[in-house]
This record gives C-alpha cells, structure tokens and sequence, in this order.
C-alpha cells in the first residue's frame, strides 16, 4: 500500500533517491509492528503496546523528516523533524516558507505523510488502541465509536473497508479540485491533505492561493466528511444495520460547525460590513478548517475582527469526531462531558434519583467517563505546562499558548503575529519546535498513550 | 460586627453618609439570610440553598455599588458594580485610576468590601456551602477541608474561631506594615485586603509606591497565611488534634510557591541579569501575590521576560488552598486530580490491582472525585465561553482570555497592554465588565453553585 504511492512519487522526482530509501523503511517498520502487535504475550500487553505505539510514531516522525533535512530546502533537523511530525500527525503547522517555490518532490512528500498519518490514526484509534484496553480500562472505548467487532466482524475486512473509503473519497476529493480548476498535482496534493484534515498545502496562501469560492465550498466538503467517524463509510460499504445518526457525536459536530460559522458570518456583516452570502463561504470554509483541525486558511481570518477571532479560538479547542482524522478535544467527549455535568447538577438536586447516563443507544460505564475525565485533565494540564515551556524559549504569552493548543488539537495555525493563519512556525527557536512536536505527538496519540510512559510506577513492577 | 466597622468609617467621611444607610442593609440582610438558612424546610434545602447563596451575594455587590456610583468618583454603574464584586468576591479588578487621589472614604469602602468578603466567603464555604450538600452530592467536602463539624462539635465556636482568627491576622498584619513605615491607614487598608487575598490598594503603584523591600517581604508572609485553610488557625486556637501538615494541600501549595518563586528569579539573574537576592524578594512577592490570587504588584512583572509571563500565567490558574479567602482552582484540587490521573495510569498497567485512593488520611469517595472532575470542567469551559463573549465587544484575544480567567480565579490583574499589572479594567466596555462581574461571582461561589440556576431541570419537578 505504501510502495506505489512512494514509487510514483519517486518516480516524478528522481533527484531525491533517498524517498525511495526512506519509503521501503517505513514499509519494514509498519509489517514490524504489525507482526509484534500480533505475536505479543497478553501479560505484556499495556505496557508493550503503550510503548511500541509510541515508538513507532516517533521511528516515521525520523524517517519522515530525513528526506526534509537533507534536501535542499534550509531547515535545521528540529525543523525537518517538526515538519515531519507535523505532517503525520496531521497538524499542518510549517516551519518552510516559500512552498510556492519548493521542489515538487518536496511538497508531494509533505502531502503524504499526512495523508498517511490521517489513514495510521484511524487505524490505530480503530484497531490497534482497543487490543490496549483489552481487560483493562477501556481507554478507547469512545475512539471506537460503538464496538466495531460487532459492526464487522473481521478485522480485515474492516481495515479494507477503511482503506477503501479512505482511498475513494481522496479520489473524490481530487477529481473535484481538478474539475473546479486545479492543476493535477495541486489536486492531488491537496484532497490528500484535505482527506487526513492536515492542512499542508503546495501555496504559502494556502487555498487563499486559488481565490475561488467554489473550490473553498468543497473543501468544506470534504472536511466535514473527514472529520465525521469512519465507520460511517465502513457500514456505507456493507449496509447493514447503517444508521448515520446513531452516533450523537456526529449531529453535535455538525451543529457546532454550523452555528460557529454562522456567528462569525453574523459578525461580519456587522462589524467589517462584509456582505452576509460572500462572509458565509468564507467564514464556513476557515471555521471549519479550524474545527475539523485541518488548518487552511483562504485568508488572514484573525484580522477580520477580535469576536472572530475568539470564536476560532474556541473552535481550536473543538475539533471534531472520534473516529476521523480530526484532532482535538472531540464532539464524543463533549456530548459525554455535558451529560456528565447535566447528571451531576441533578444528583445535587435530587439527591435519591437513580441517573444513568448513555450515549446515543448506549450506556455510558463509569470507566468511559473516568476516561473522557482523565484525558480532560490530562489536555489542559498538557496545555498549561506546554506553554510554560515555550514562554522559557522566549516565546510570547500568545504565541506559546496558541501554538500549544494548535500543536495538541492538531489543527495547524495558532494566533498572534507569528505562528498566525498569514504566519508560520519559521523564526521559533529549536527548542520551541521540539516541544510543539511533542504536543504534536501527544495530541494526536490522545495523550495517555505518550504520558503513560513518564510516569513511573509503569516501570516498577 | 459589620457595624461598627462602618461607623467607624462614615466618622471619618461625613460627605458620604450613604455609607451608614448601605452598612446598615447589609446588617439586615445578613441576618436575613441566617435566619432563612436556618427556617428553610429540608426539602427545599438543595434549590434554595443554590438560590439564596447566589442571591445574597448579588444582593450584597449590589448595595456595595451605591456608595460608589453615587460618589464623587466618575463610573457608570456597570462599573460600579463591578467594582463592588471584585471588592466583595476579592478579586481586586478595579476600573477606578488615580486612587492616590480619591477620597479616602471610598478608599476605605473598597478595602472594607474585600475584607468582608473575605471573611464572607470562608464563612460560606465552611458552614453554609456543607449544609446543602446533606444528604445529596457531597460538593463541597473537600472545601469544608476535614470535615469541620468532627473538629469543632459547635458551629457557633468555630464561627467564633475564624471570625476571632480573621481579625487578628488582619491586626498583626496592620501592625507589621505600620511598623515598617506605612501611614495607619494605608497600613489598615492593605492590612485587609492583604488577609481576604483581594488585592484593592490606596495607590495607583500598588505596593509598589511604598518602595520597600521590608513591607514585601511582610507582606508574602501575610499573604501565604491568608492563602492557607483557615480551619488551621481555628485548630490553633482550640488546640487538640493540632496538625498542621494533615491536610496536603497545604504542603503542595507552599512546595508550588517555593518553586515558581524562584523559577522567577532564575529566569530573572539569567534573562535580566537582576541579582539573585534582589530578584528573589520580588519575584516571591509578585508571585505569591498570583498565586494566592491576591493581585498586588510592586511592579510591571510583565516586563521582566515571557518566561517571567509564561509562569505568573500559570499561577493564576492555580490559587491558594481551600478554605481560605484564596480562589483560583485551589491546591486541594489538584493533589486529588493529580491522584485521580494516577490511579488511572495505573489501573490501565495493572487491570486488576484495587487503587483506593487517599486525602492525607481520609478516603477520597467517588463523590468527591465527581465534584473536583466536574469544577475542572466547568471552569475551563466558562473560561473558554467568557472568552469568546468579550471578544464579541471587542477585546483583544490576550485581554478578553487572561480577563476571564483572572476574574474566575479571583486574582485581579490580567495579562496584556490593557488589564496587565500596570493597567486596569476603567477602558474596557460596560458589556464586558458585566460579564467579568459574572465570571468573578462564579468563581467565588465554586461555580456550581451559580451555574445550577442556570440550568432547566432544577426547575422542573
Ligand atoms: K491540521
Ligand atoms: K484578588
């Protein structure tokens, strides 16, 4: 699966040998975990997963930012390797400025290791996370959307199905952007990155760069379909027991997604005097570019006005539904987070009235919210300490907050003059990148995976 | 008590005898309230409770605000009232500039507000807030510290306590800045506002004007005492099980203060080139002065460095320690979610290892766990929610985030140009000072407390 897409890319770039090298690697190292996932004794599960899932990631994040660092574009390896991190785990922030005039090689690789890391964290959310939780906390339980073994029985057969849909709504994806007016390679590249809600794009003004409000129509598109739970497509492809709207986390997206960018349409129209249909395209495409975490932008939207600002700043925070490539908090947690709190407020009330809480059909166990809880914590914690970190770089108190945000929700562009939509993550010192590209990892490993393994008492048997 | 306090106060500025007639309501309200509290029928206790709580409070701020929209001094009365609740709730925002020269009445006023309020809320916390927990939700037992009633049989002798131990402090305090050069009413006023970590100074510099490394350094002294739990002191008073240490969030709160402290000044002798001792007093003071959510400031720590930013970001999250006049998220909370998050990661290690977990020697109940889960969830979420709706009258991201959350914290200044350590709130837009009111009375009140009224079921039978 790897191999042709390396093959022709290498193909089209034969000054860059080492993406065939690097490719192969990659390929070793996928049927490596595979096969150790596989041949693992169940004593040693948690431990050995938590670690090999991590490790694996950090192993492409290297192989990925190899072929950056020895190309010709004028990175330092923290750079290369941000810039790697940044593409598989989707998050689209860049420390390269001039795409515009980058080797094609370059720009298709950046496209592919998010296109990659979008269909590796579907996988590993849907197959490889669950197998963790196996007898233990069911961790993942809410990532899993509704037990999938019992959807499709056969793991195959929904990792096929995955592909498929993966694969076929690129395509989609690709054939609109080229019918709408892109080149074949911007097509390409973008449907690849719009597909795993990445966001790097082959034009420093991002999908401003073709000015075209039908092409901003379907991005959105397309976004909103990545960002929505696989499986959707996974039943789609064999319909049995297909119910679109089983999953409450879906119509809350799409709720959110719609009032947000509405409001910031509303906005406009009152404080720039934009007129409402033309701040509507607009305002949709960037908001949900924002909530989907994918990260492009058509314009400077942080100059439209502050309330525009502040809504992008809660939609940074978002993001959208287990299950897709989207990062950040997710529409599961918060439909479990407010049935939690509305339960809580009732108890208080009615001190002896019996309150069981469920999602969608389903009973939500006391593990799950334990779960949703922790990894609450475990975000703002995160965000806290990250920004911290970066302010002792030097970073300003707006830079290092949203820039940490950015890095952990996987979204792409953060706020202020620097790490801004019309900006990028060049002139950050090394050690700031390092420490976003943990957050990067974190993020998209859904935190307790990464933090498990700093935590002593995992080692102490 | 309350008025002989006033009439002290209206002797001394007979232009504004408003005063006698507001002290004189908030005597009668009071005792109103005690008396309700005291009437109510047990069935109606959870609802009523909610709503007389937040009923006086709002009650109070309102008659806090008379004297000052009816003075000589030019606000409106959104900004009255806001200075009232940041009086009442400690928070010490203030939208008055040239204290220096106001009349030392409304001066007086200000301070007066902030040392009821302080005593107030311990008060609350500890004798009212538990009674509406009974036989419902166990909400505020980690604020009622160890549970109050085992330590002292008698609610009157611990109200005698804290009352008795509130008004030494505030005494020894007086004396100590009297002592060390300050005029007797400066040395009263910032007596108060030191003891009920509210922040309101006679001067525009705030401790600064007084130029001395001496009042600072008695001043942290003062500060950290009234940031710790005041069962503490009642202990001290009636001194059987006398144990200082028992309870642990007053360890991790000074270990948190020690650290951040002199993160400070390491960051300062390494950044500014500021020696380290003079660096030191400083830096503890203006730290601990965010921590323990009073507000002071000797000078503009904003200017020192973003690391200096960075860190001071954080302390206004964390506050002082439950039960004190202190707000912000509070030490005991974060030992039980840093003890929640550990057991997690282990149970996820060791699936079938029974983790009970522990509060110095009491049995952390799942109720309690509830209870911090859901204040951490509503806190983050009215920060990011206050956050857009200030943004929507204009402020700046930096403004309208660190706004709401150094008034949900009860801290007082902010970040950035406008509400940072040299500024204050007198520019911001009426709208927006009612939403700050909002966001300090519910961080004043433990949030749940306010944010329950809001929701439809408690009304419905
Ligand atoms: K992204
Ligand atoms: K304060």
């Amino acid at each position: 699966m790897l191999l042709p897409a390396l093959t022709d890319f290498a193909d089209r770039n034969d000054d860059f040998r080492v993406f065939v090298g690097t490719g192969f690697l990659v390929g070793v190292i996928c049927a490596l975990i595979a096969v150790a996932t596989r041949g693992e004794r169940p004593q040693f599960t948690q431990k050995l997963g938590f670690l090999l899932v991590t490790t694996v990631w950090l192993a492409a994040c290297l192989i990925g930012s190899l072929p950056l660092y020895f190309s010709s574009v004028n990175v330092t390896f923290a750079g290369a390797f941000f810039e790697s991190m940044s593409g598989l785990t989707t998050t689209g922030s860049t420390v390269i400025s001039g795409l515009d005039t980058l080797p094609r090689g370059i720009l298709l690789w950046r496209s592919l290791l998010q296109w990659l890391g979008g269909i590796g964290i579907i996988g590993m959310v849907l197959l490889i996370l669950p197998s963790l939780q196996a007898g233990g906390l069911a961790l993942f339980h809410m990532e899993s959307s509704d037990k999938s073994d019992k959807v499709l029985p056969r793991v195959n057969q929904l990792t096929g199905g995955l592909i498929a849909a993966y694969v076929a709504l690129t395509l989609m994806c690709a054939i609109a952007y080229t019918s709408l007016g892109m080149t074949f390679f911007d097509a390409t590249n973008h449907a690849m990155t719009t597909m795993a809600t990445g966001g790097y794009s082959t034009h420093d003004a991002s999908m401003g760069y073709f000015d075209d409000n039908r092409i901003l129509i379907a991005s959105t598109v397309f976004m909103v379909l990545a960002a929505l739970p696989f499986v959707v497509y996974v039943r789609a492809f064999l319909p049995r027991r297909f119910q679109l709207w089983r999953d409450p986390q879906i119509l809350v997206f799409l709720v959110i997604c719609a009032v947000l960018s509405f409001a910031i349409a509303v906005t406009r129209r009152i404080i720039n005097d934009t007129p409402f249909g033309e701040a509507l395209v607009s305002s949709t495409f960037n908001l949900v570019s924002v909530i989907t975490t994918t990260g492009y932008a058509s314009e400077d939207y942080t100059l439209w006005s502050n309330a525009a600002i502040g809504i992008f700043f809660l939609a940074s925070f978002l993001g959208g539904c287990a299950g897709s490539t989207a990062g950040g908090i997710k529409a599961n947690r918060l439909v479990v987070l407010y049935l939690v709190v509305r339960a809580s407020f009732r108890r208080l009330v009615r001190p002896h009235a019996v309150i069981r809480l469920k999602y969608g059909n389903d009973d939500i166990s006391a593990q799950t919210i334990q779960t949703v809880t922790i990894f609450f914590f475990l975000f703002f914690g995160t965000l806290l300490l990250g920004t911290v970190l970066l302010t002792m770089f030097g970073l300003d108190l707006i830079t290092a907050f949203s820039g940490t945000l950015t890095a952990l929700s996987n979204v792409g562009p953060g706020f202020g003059q620097i790490i801004g939509p019309a900006g990028n993550f060049s002139t950050l010192p090394d050690p700031a990148l390092w420490v976003l590209s943990a957050a990067m990892l974190l993020g998209r490993l859904e935190l307790v995976t990464v933090l498990i393994l700093l935590f002593p008492s995992v080692w102490i048997d």
